[in-house]
């Protein structure tokens, strides 16, 4: 009998730029609490807050894809040009909404940008640059703080839409100390029989059932997870970069 | 601080055709533990295998169609007959992959049609007939065996691939007693900034969450969740049907 558990932290601060993030949640969990080693959820907003990752609309000068794009979908121009900056690919482009796979290499509306969950509305907030090695170095800093036998994982999520289906749900865009993928390809079920295509995605299984246990509107974008040690590691391993399926093996380009 | 907790029930006997499943979990989880009225996530392949829904390779007869596809693929034509036979529409067809729309109107790989996890090398595993009724029907059988203040949810579940991420997470093909989505579209955030975008999978996720609490060869089919009463119903609800991306709205046929 397996169990898994998720509980939002409260009494997180609103995150600005230059916060250290590490520090703002040791604080807010207690040290004790992080040290047997969870999973610490972080909605994307709370790192890219803290690295700055934001721009302000009226600075931004949109080109003439992004104008065209604008009239074509009834939307804001500089939006739309800081949603082409961030994407390295567009590819759809239809009923509002702009489907792009981003300079990271991910595929998701408006490139990850998120016009909603700012402080105002002339700052939007971007995607963290380089989302696993926040990860790793918000691990770190909370290792450091914490002490205890095992480091936390750390894992960083962004909601996603999903083709064919409605609603968007927490997926992993960042990972530190926790395997991407749980692969049980070649080996055998409880009748023996062979599991032929069972590899899960654990991480972003794990940011979808974070976002359970958080209210959208509580402001709580830390949420532990614990009952995952056994696909948790001590070296911080390839990260979320591991989920991205390749260009080429890709069937709906 | 909200809190959200998974927990796999032990001791569920193989599945076999004609079983009441109902019966099943109310004597494996116990009577007192379903009374609180948890969601109970049940994986389709035992709720197939109480229903019947499975097919022997030995009786199947490929057509044209499938012994192309066969050779294309190198992959046994009977089973991709039974694929067919499942599919409204093959979406692509590449790499020894079928992607179909399924006669429910799921999009997954091959049909949903199981191989590994049955318990012998010449039967397969369908996906349930009707699943949202299935759901209703098994919730409705364990409210009766239960009592208790609030029936438990029954929410069905199947491992999907994604497009552009590897590995598969659990989503929900069957629900009763709980929304399959959350829509906080038009509301506000914590600052009163709109959230534009947001309207959660709740139910996917809370299939994804479940698997979590279970290891793959572990035979442990049925998982309890607690703490998503906020999603719960008296009514059973329009079930996961509601998940489903009509084919109009589909960007990536």
């Amino acid at each position: 009998m397996a169990a898994f558990s998720a509980t939002a932290v409260g009494s997180i601060p609103p995150i600005l730029p230059g916060d250290d993030l590490a520090r703002v949640i040791v604080a807010a969990a207690g040290p004790e609490r992080l040290r047997s080693g969870p999973v610490i959820a972080i909605a994307h907003t709370a790192v890219s807050k803290a690295e700055g990752a934001l721009v302000e609309l009226s600075q931004v000068s949109p080109g003439e894809r992004a104008l065209e794009l604008a009239e074509a979908q009834g939307r804001d121009a500089r939006l739309l040009q800081v949603i082409l900056d961030e994407a390295s690919e567009v590819l759809r482009s239809e009923r509002g909404v702009l489907i792009t796979r981003t300079t990271h290499g991910f595929v998701c509306a408006n490139s990850g940008v998120d016009a909603s969950n700012s402080t105002d509305r002339d700052t939007v907030v971007l995607l963290p640059r380089r989302p696993d090695e926040s990860a790793r170095r918000i691990r770190a800093g909370i290792a450091r703080l914490v002490g205890g036998e095992r480091a936390p994982a750390v894992l960083i999520t962004d909601s996603f839409g999903r083709a064919w289906r409605h609603g968007q749900v927490d997926v992993a865009i960042g990972l530190a100390g926790m395997g991407a993928l749980d692969d049980w390809r070649g080996r055998t079920d409880a009748n023996g029989m062979p599991l032929l295509a069972t590899w899960i995605a654990v991480a972003d299984a794990a940011a979808a059932a974070a976002d359970l246990a958080r209210s959208k509107d509580s402001g709580e974008p830390v949420v532990l997870l614990d009952g995952l040690e056994r696909f948790q590691s001590a070296q911080d391993g390839p990260g979320a970069a591991e989920l991205l399926r390749a260009i080429e093996e890709d069937l709906f380009r």
